[in-house]
């Protein structure tokens, strides 16, 4: 079993968690490691469910804060660029940016301070980078809804060394028209399901997508068309065309509301929803996270994209995202963290939990 | 090997015909077959390339006509609907409409009439119902341009019994548009390509195509997007969307004139061809076709759909389609032909070739 030494250097313990390569259900020898390392810390209650693990301090502070990142990566480059490589105060390799370097800071932390001024819940979870069904934070907030009991909880995702809060929701939607196929030699015969997407699709150009402030922070909605498919052969006048639409919409508003905002757009289609989550709101206003902002002394931006803080929101958990790498460099073969933004994370939130 | 008897009523040999399943590149057992049988026949001069046979008299006459029909079918049904039953006047099963009844036809005529008034070149090819590549008269016209050499041609494909003259030609082009890709929850970094296709449907849905008459027939052309895809995942702002568009052009466009037409309404976008067929001109006002239409006294329709008397055409034969069946049934599961349109079609030829 890989073993970790949680003494290290932060940017050493990342790097030493990059090289147990754990692509998306592929975790187990990973979450060994982790599970295996917070036994060896006292202080810790420790629990684990399939590849996810939470530990916790239960020092009878008056807060109880989380914090959560996930195990696992997209799939490795071809050839894999492992083991890490550090050129320039930078570390390269997948799984750098997202999210070796927030878990290494979540294990440094747990290491490090065992008296935190609030108690801390430590979540690891797998399968973040695959389908939803699939993902441990979705399944341990099911099934152990109190293991992520909390005032306020921070998802270590990349935001460049930023604090993002809470998230905008997203959902999906397929907008269809209907025709008549016919032999395109007679097309009089049918009627063109695509010709009747032009449509749909000026809607979506003509849509003027609002900017809603929450909580402080202004989060700037989308509607895209993010797939187009129709035709049946080369001489066939279509009959269906289906426009995929994606809705990322502010925290003010609820799923149902966001559904109902679509439909309205599309009235007149035949509009199925694919699927659906809700947004979440950064509670900037929460006694915990005005602590939060206070300690770090960081810029606070709204997060565009989707990510599982809205799970805890989902619980009543505010939450925001605060970690190392540049996102934009998830996911890309060229995956890479700067060192100086891991050692400045695990600094930044030893001064807020000391 | 099957056994055919030329000398059986037309209906019944086309019954006999049906029951040699041929799909396309496996029509050796039903080409060895009507070779055979047409090697009776001491009038012609039978040849041979592949499954195409070609069978001529040389009775120094001062015109030559072709008689020509495909052996191929497409995919038998599953279960197959073989042999043939006949029910109420109607014969059934796959390949009684397209296109063994004209090929019964050819083959009646060849026993029947060993002095026609004018020469008669009876072919028949093989995969017809595939790939372009495959078809066996564009393989002759190829490489045996001289066995096709006539005055004008009657292609047996089913027209319900009445004559249609010529064909449309038909082109496809896929018109593409370029954005550039991004995560969806921040549009504002990359431009959606599938929203600029809008414009694209909106010149199609715009478009008024026109009615051509040539050689006293009336072509209605057509421009239709026949398929549109575009997406790369349901979070990513599209980069690319490709409509592929069907332009049906009347036979007084060469396919030159017809391409640069498309390129003319999609100017802006990039255009690029895909596979471009000219029509093929009726010749209504040739000796020829016009012996042919007074001896059937029968009602003259231009054909809309393209077929392969394109390809007389383009070796300066006019041609029209003159066949027994319906059409619409053609590759139906349901396919069957009236046992009268066949022993219609017969006389007719008859009555022109006597």
């Amino acid at each position: 079993m890989a073993e970790l030494d949680l003494t290290r250097d932060v940017v050493d313990l990342t790097a030493d968690l990059v090289d147990i390569p754990s692509v998306s259900r592929d975790e187990l020898e990973i979450a060994d490691a982790v599970e295996h390392a917070l036994r060896t810390l006292p202080q810790l209650r420790v629990d684990r469910d399939g590849n996810t693990i939470v530990a916790r301090t239960d020092l009878g502070r008056d807060e109880r804060v989380v914090l959560a990142g996930h195990l696992d990566t997209v799939p490795l480059t071809d050839p894999p660029n492992l083991p890490t490589k550090r050129v320039d105060g930078l570390l390269a390799g997948r799984g750098t940016t997202d999210m070796k370097g927030g878990v290494a800071v979540q294990l440094a932390v747990a290491q490090a301070i065992t008296e935190p001024t609030r108690d801390v819940t430590f979540v690891f979870y797998d399968c973040e980078e695959i389908e939803e069904e699939f993902n441990g934070l979705r399944r341990i907030a099911a099934d152990h809804p109190d293991w992520l009991a909390a005032d306020f909880a921070v998802l270590l995702e990349p935001t460049n060394g930023g604090i993002e809060g809470g998230c905008k929701g997203t959902l999906r939607v397929d907008v269809a028209t209907k025709g008549i196929s016919a032999h395109s030699a007679r097309p009089w015969n049918g009627h063109n399901a695509i010709h009747d997407a032009g449509e749909v699709l000026a809607r979506l150009a003509a849509y003027e997508p609002e900017t809603v402030n929450v909580d402080g922070l202004d989060y700037h909605e989308a509607l895209n068309a993010v797939g187009i498919s129709g035709g049946i052969a080369g001489n066939v006048i279509p009959d269906r065309c289906v426009v995929t639409v994606n809705y990322r919409f502010a925290p003010d508003k609820s799923a149902e509301e966001a559904v109902a905002h679509v439909r309205a757009i599309f009235s007149g289609y035949d509009v199925t929803l694919g699927d659906c989550a809700a947004g979440a709101r950064p509670g900037l206003d929460t006694p915990a996270a005005a602590s939060f902002v206070e300690a770090l002394d960081l810029p606070v931006t709204a997060k565009e994209g989707w990510t599982d803080v809205a799970r805890f929101s989902a619980l009543g958990v505010p939450a925001v995202n605060f970690g190392p790498g540049d996102p934009n460099l998830a996911h890309t073969d060229d995956e890479r963290c700067p060192e100086q933004q891991i050692t400045d994370a695990f600094a930044a939130l030893s001064r807020w939990l000391r």
